[in-house]
């Protein structure tokens, strides 16, 4: 199962920092020839959880305008030049819930697109989170912090109600996590 | 805790059916007005897991240019004019895997980016799902079906190998849906 090869790209639009279009030529195993696969640029981002001693997560509610209406939702935001992964979720955290953690678990990086991309998510668990300030995000949207029991995470989870893709992969992925590696705390 | 509103919107690229790019007025709930919001149009899409009668999911392993390697996957695709999400599944079920499906679980409906929208998911678990005829999917990516145990699944689910986010979010949803339901037959 080989990879296409991209054979040329080209900037097609550039919005902003926020987003960018390319068109590609690209080329499939058998020799046949693609010429106008648009390719989306939007900036890398995070996605943190995390997990209090006592066991329950804290998640927010915000309206997010890209989903259209208020939402659950874990916390998010674009890595910044210079970070790693772990530094933005870890700042994003920190500003967002005035959040710090033990310790971080990688749930992995993920293509927001399957064909044009539109950006890549790199999912965290931040295990034993305490707050020690005040949240100060500076984000344009009103949040408020909810924290939840595990059960209560699945069933909202299943009921839909974190209404955006990263949002509900990381949950899934973390409740999975920690069903896994504390099963006794479950509930 | 109040939606944004729309005041305005301009096309700014329309690059084919598969993508287009408009640029958005917005007032948020305090009066602030910001001029310059991206908007991408990606067709809606559903993405679907059957679970054969056996227990065992069927994914996909294949190579996706939005990935840019080789993942594992479920299986998706655009929902056609007139069709409704769950029609949509059902025929890409039919193409890709050629199974049907005795029953259609509904696991919600995502935005894939909570900014800009990136378009929607249609995500769906096909329960007593079994083969009919020949895969004859037309896709241009070269396509293999794996059967796979609830365990095996979560497995790899847990190490990332299902490199995009409405794969996992699928995959998520649904392990947790089938824990739900059905716990006796988790091996």
């Amino acid at each position: 199962m080989k990879p296409w090869k991209t054979l040329s790209r080209e900037l097609v639009l550039d919005f902003s920092r926020f987003l960018a279009v390319e068109r590609h030529t690209v080329e499939l195993p058998d020799g046949r020839i693609i010429e106008n696969w648009p390719w989306v640029v939007i900036p890398e981002f995070v996605d943190v959880l995390p997990v209090l001693e006592d066991g329950r997560l804290l998640v927010m509610r915000q309206f997010k305008y890209g989903v259209g209406e208020v939402s659950l939702s874990t916390m998010g935001g674009m890595i910044d030049a210079g970070e790693t992964p772990e530094q933005a979720a870890r700042r994003e955290m920190y500003e967002e819930m005035g959040c710090e953690a033990r310790e971080m678990v990688f749930l992995g990086k993920y293509a927001a697109d399957a064909n044009r991309r539109c950006g890549t998510a790199h999912l965290f668990l931040a295990l034993g989170a305490r707050p020690v300030t005040e949240p100060h995000s500076g984000d344009l949207e009103e949040q408020e912090i909810v924290p939840l029991t595990r059960e209560e995470a699945r069933r909202a989870m299943l009921n839909g109600e974190f209404k955006m893709l990263s949002w509900t992969a990381t949950l899934g992925l973390a409740l999975a996590w920690l069903d896994q590696h504390f099963p006794e705390s479950a509930a």
